[in-house]
């Protein structure tokens, strides 16, 4: 996950890592698949399966627009939610902007909104003061890392009531009568609420075996006590292997049209950081 | 452009590069600009002012799923054509199949096609051949790069006939009296046939103008004579001086936020691979 | 149900019916309510429920597109599905074909299929030789009505066997090890396997309620034996008690405005046959 | 059109219609192909022929939601702007809602906007008061009827300067400087700044052949001197007869379903009220 490269990246900097590390989350394949294309999917599962909510209409907001954001946003816009975006990173928010979502600050719309969810991979994204705003009825989930996205434990406080209405679905009772839903106690909503298509599973389990094979395989000094990337090569195998089950067919590069690319016909075809 | 920047890349592997080289055509925020966002529209834009056609129900192909293949893909779909992508690549092929594009050789489905588009950046994706088997009203254009992508040269030949049926249309004319609608001689529809919006031309300018002055302002030995990526903080500034269009509000990371993270509260707030 | 109108219509042409009946099923409100937005929602959710099924790149035919395969197919195009339907009027086929859908007969697709949902309010739609034609894994759901539509019946035979795998599904396995998924025993997805939102049934009570009192209410010889839609007012009036959930905010026409359109300020809006 | 039909209706009320009418505008083909799925293709072609707009992120507020209203907002929102909606009709409203655009008043949000879009077939529906609200650079233009949707007449003032910036484009300037974009000076954007694709001129076309053929042969008493709705079965042969242009496949009917659904196998299929 996001948090432990962020400790992988830590430590490399610190001179503290002893062994090579591959970040095969950041691998394209495995990144979009996991983040973009099953988030896009699981937030819908996610609440369904908790709440029964009709998307149709419902105002959302969600924090983070990074690939688990944009998966989110896209799923709920096609539903009919009419949903904006908080973001921290100009480049993000830009992209938000294009694809067609407010980019607002959680405290100019936090009155409004039927849901709220969490995708920055930070903390206290959501504080108990946002909560206090927050219309009857409104849910908060977390489909970002960990559980740290929402304060929830600043909702364990005496003058609220939790009270638990099914699994994995709270209600936080004001003294007023206004309830908050929360779902997973903040946990993570599509580990928590949904399931991860074995596809998916697939993705992640090939992607991570074949970085361990690298790893095991690769000649003395290719690989220093740092942190790497996946190889391009070996990127695109896992997601070739993967192809057959759409029934895909690749085209092949004609020896001439391999030449004027610069490219090998078997691959890589992008550049390092292509995403 | 692409093109060029294979040229630089070549160069600097050569050893050839007399002179440090910024790569701006990847910085994130011109790469999505001028190629996804803008390819989006003026696709559509590009088609409409050369042949009128309705894009409902249309069967297209679009050969090349990078930026400008996934921008073409999204505008046309959304308005209710068929697509299909050929790939050479298979996680851009992986791609296309979670975005529900079938993928295809170009010699399976250039039979039923209404429209052929090219993105691809490589030369001769579309041969006399496959234009010998194009159905009668086939349109073919490039959104890719240079006039490389369809192989015009051999439609100059006697057996066919041209007729210019306005600015930048040509029927080309079997003896059987097919007719397929050939774009701009096979140049860019983009360039030739629609117009850059000055919010593009602004990202372009202002990501160009700032790599300029990194190049001129960077200490002695930053900079090699080698091809570099600009960086993520001058990206991501490019970005944040065009929010204000959209009126956007950007969150700020607060200070137990920024430590959480590991961030500079200013940025760069991702991986130099980020996209 | 759409079943109990032509029930309805049927006595009412043999002249049997004995009392006037409001046919509240064909209302705006309740039509796209109960059939468009929430069968786009229902769809995905019932799927997810019962197969954790991964919906981006996967080959659906939906057969019949009014407005419960409109809802269908909206919803997994918008997530990545790859969509064709099958239809036997020419007015819906055509709209398929301008939403980008391809339209097809189902013997032509049945071999390549992932999911095949019906929708038709027919019988038979999928037959055993189709049943028989489908590939492994193949998933064969219904959302139509009743539990007609799938032959469900041809496949309680010595032959195949049954394999329960969960609650509403069946493993239907062919003497060669062949698999189809069968949900819910050929009945309803949405009433079996999913929720229906409190909001959906709001509308359709509030419908029923309404006609109820327009059929009690009303003064002798305005109903006869006869099936009728309800009054444009009332569908609008319905629509208009759920506006303030959505915080939406409706338009009055000026006087001027009024008398320019030859329209009581207050209502009805549209002619009767407006959908 | 939707106005002549006004007057149609209109006539008959008053008992002044000397011969009957055909409805030919609410045929299901005609209206969908017309209103619906051409000005989801118009609207964006006319924008961009006269304004080069860019439609990402821009604010957009379509006044009606109509089948051109709807069209128009899934175009748009389809290519990234942000699209809100006013109504008058809460039937219409909800639909709105549902799809996932706010529904609001005019006056509420127009000091935001970035483009203002009629399409209500009303008059005065943006006054020289809302003009005079909105943006420097508000680009206003008319996909409704005639020309009466936008107080042009308003603008034509002592105070305000025009200036023709180029063919259908003028820019109304305030004294202070702002400067309004008044497309076809308020007439129809879709006639006067784009193309109808022939496709949609052949279904209109069609439709309006087959109703003078049906009026000249119908028996004496079939049609009195009233408007009419174009007979159900000649609506679905207009649709039959484009259906090759899209190698759609229609399903037959076998006798038992036929039998099942009380239809004949040649349609008509739907009730007359079906949409």
């Amino acid at each position: 996950s996001i948090g432990k490269i962020h400790v992988l990246y830590q430590l490399s900097k610190a001179g503290k890592l002893c062994v090579p590390a591959m970040n095969v989350n950041d691998s394209v394949t495995k990144q979009k698949f996991d983040n973009l294309y099953c988030c896009r999917e699981s937030i819908l599962d996610g609440l369904k399966r908790t709440t029964d909510i009709m998307f149709g209409g419902k105002q959302v907001v969600v924090c983070g627009y990074g690939e688990v954001g944009k998966g989110c946003c896209t799923a709920l816009k096609a539903l009919g939610a009419i949903v904006c975006i908080t973001e921290i990173d100009p480049i993000c928010a830009l992209q938000a902007c294009m694809d067609g979502f407010r980019v607002v600050k959680l405290s100019e719309v936090i009155r409004q909104m039927d849901v709220v969810i969490t995708c920055t991979g930070n903390k206290n994204v959501v504080t108990r003061e946002q909560l206090d705003r927050m219309k009857n009825g409104c849910i908060v989930c977390n489909m970002g890392h960990s559980n740290t996205e929402i304060d929830v434990a600043s909702l364990r406080s005496p003058e609220l009531t939790w009270e638990r209405v099914r699994s994995q679905v709270d209600h936080i009772i004001w003294p007023d009568g206004k309830r908050v839903v929360l779902l997973a106690e903040g946990r993570l909503l599509n580990l928590s609420c949904s399931t991860v298509p074995t596809f998916v599973l697939s993705i992640t389990a090939t992607t991570q075996a074949l970085a361990l094979i690298e790893l095991f395989n690769a000649p003395e000094g290719r690989y220093k006590q740092d942190v790497y990337l996946l190889p391009k090569k070996m990127d695109e195998y896992v997601a070739s292997l993967h192809l057959p089950n759409f029934d895909a067919h690749l085209t092949e590069l004609t020896d001439e049209q391999a030449k004027y690319m610069g490219l090998n016909k078997n691959g890589p075809f992008k550049p390092n950081y292509y995403r």
